[in-house]
């Protein structure tokens, strides 16, 4: 771990500080000698790295902290990775509603705070929801806003590496808008804009469906279907952010569109209408015929965008979400379906998360970047912003 | 590149040996003071190190091979790799043909050969047919079995990391082959197969159409579609090896075959008739109806087997190949449409080396590997087999 000789003199103190810190966060609390054993750095490097960790508020010594009673003699002292020295908010903004989850810096939920926003809603009004959804949030943790080291956003549409929307059609006005920078206004820490599918893919695999699983596939199998996927255990974003856009594929050849599909009467349901497709599917397992011959439609048609998934990436595992209620029924069909066209079909799992996915997978995606800047020990330490 | 301390002795050994060959690879010939300043290893540990490669024989004294007349005084020793002091083969087994091609360790190739075999060949027959090829090659080229590092192998069906052939439907008994181990009886140096069309991306990128490009897509547009990917640089071969075997899209839904989009008459082609093709095209580019008719048909098929690739993966470029002649009428078409459906569309190109791309890209593969084995500097130096 240790063992970098010459060269800058700052980056080797911030590099033996990310190999204290990082051995620190592995445990419960450590004496100098045990940290010291662990990292093969000196005695005095240790000294020195957990003083300025402690002038930080990274970490702190936990005898001073609990007033243990001190044995004869000297005591060890003992030291402990404050991981209440920062936070970290995952923000979700979708059609219906805005979601947000806080956590320490080692990514333990806090709290987490939820509102519904209506479909139509401009771009102002869906940010100011948001807003104050992060405010009751903060507010009933007790958490400073500037206690914040990164925020993470999980959204619908093809978002670039600055922030920007670069093409959002289920939100009003979410196309060209720089969310990132929008955003950023209401915190001082890095904001990290996310595709909604990419942040679900990143939830399932740290805590839900795909902890098992370092090659899979996420998709969001609502009205405005998508997916997204993790090639071993990294998101795989695409050239141009665009990777598992699925939903276009329908628009060749013959196919219709699931909105037409899932329609019991000759009009299509409305494109982000989610609660029409919940009753279809309850309707369906009443055994009402419209119903069952509706979702039948239905799957052929997920079933064929997960088949072009499949067969493009090969996934050892396919986890599906984006509905509250109602896709359970489509794991047994999308199974058998699979294993007729696939050469090697993977794995099919209903997501875990649920609803929470998206803010899971952005607060995951703020603790990655937070873990990058005070933990990175594999050589490279990226500066802080 | 160098500064590796303590640790097992003839590990680092080894990674001063491949950081001095990695340099000298790089340049015509070097002094050991050059060697000492682009290494920053000590010129004692270089004058070791030197001298246990002469005796590898993977670096030789220049003034010692070529006779040079010496200056006044000591003259500078220069020392040059011996890209000649080993060799590779990288192998293309088909429905209709085998190749070979040959090269020294600097990937310059040095010769090639190549079979026809009939497509009802069975197994047998047709790696009997490989090593008749491989054998005049050699011959040919005055080149030892001995002498080989490495061999690569591209061909169709998916492919195993031990080289068995799991699904192989192109070939008459090609599903269950131990492909590998059949091989590894003809060489003693090790043998890596692969999927054709990802040897044939890999070669694209190596020096083809994607030289530019490290996210890639290149597709082998026959009558059994595939493609392999790169994704970063790096093949993608999937969870289980089966990642861009994107032909059984169409037995989903109402799609049909290629064989019976591309027919002119009412009986669909033969499936591996890859000649009924090239007519086909040939008479579409004479105005004949039904050829064009027949054309169309199999480009809207190409289309969506390319945009489901697209969507699902994102890549910057799609390289179609994989016919002998006629493939350049489909580029228009393909951008036009690709630009219809993709959210953001890709360039599309023709393969640069067509019916050689497998056979490079298998011999980029076996280059790879012994690159591994003797120039991996990056602390993990693969043990020689």
């Amino acid at each position: 771990m240790a063992g970098l000789t010459g060269g800058d003199p700052s980056l080797l103190r911030r590099i033996n500080s990310a190999v204290v810190l990082h051995a620190l966060r592995a445990t419960d609390c450590a004496t100098l000698t045990e940290i010291t054993r662990v990292t093969g750095l000196s005695r005095p490097t240790v000294e020195g790295v957990v003083e300025g960790l402690i002038e930080a508020g990274l970490v702190i010594e936990k005898a001073a902290e609990e007033g243990a009673t001190r044995r004869q003699g000297r005591p060890a002292r003992r030291f402990r990775f404050r991981a209440e020295a920062g936070h970290l908010l995952g923000l979700e903004i979708g059609p219906h509603r805005v979601a947000a989850l806080l956590s320490d810096l080692d990514g333990r939920v806090l709290g987490a705070q939820a509102k519904d926003v209506d479909e139509t809603a401009d771009a102002d009004e869906r940010l100011e929801r948001l807003r104050t959804a992060v405010a009751e949030l903060l507010r009933r943790a007790g958490v400073a806003r500037s206690s914040l080291r990164a925020v993470g956003v999980g959204t619908p549409g093809i978002v670039e590496a600055d922030g920007r929307v670069r093409l959002g059609t289920a939100l009003p006005e979410w196309t060209g808008l720089r969310l990132g920078e929008r955003l950023s206004r209401s915190f001082k820490c890095p904001v990290l804009v996310e595709n909604d599918a990419n942040a679900a893919a990143v939830a399932e695999h740290w805590k839900g469906a795909a902890t098992e699983s370092d090659d899979m596939v996420m998709v969001m199998a609502g009205l405005s279907p998508g997916a997204g996927s993790l090639i071993g255990g990294r998101l795989h974003r695409g050239y141009g952010g665009a990777a598992g856009e699925i939903g276009a594929l329908h628009l060749l050849g013959r196919e219709v569109t699931p909105e037409t599909l899932l329609s019991t009467t000759d009009e299509p349901l409305h494109p982000l209408d989610e609660q029409a497709v919940a009753e279809v599917f309850a309707l369906a397992r009443k055994g009402d015929a419209r119903a069952r011959a509706a979702e039948e439609r239905f799957i052929q048609r997920l079933v064929h965008d997960v088949a072009a998934l499949v067969l493009a990436l090969d996934p050892e595992l396919v986890v599906i979400g984006g509905w509250a209620a109602g896709l359970d029924g489509v794991l047994e069909p999308l199974r058998r379906e699979l294993a007729r066209y696939c050469l090697r079909p993977p794995r099919v799992a209903l997501s875990v998360l649920g609803e929470a996915a998206v803010a899971t997978g952005a607060l995951r995606l703020a603790l990655d970047h937070v873990e990058e800047q005070l933990f990175a020990v594999d050589g490279t330490v990226t500066a802080r912003r």
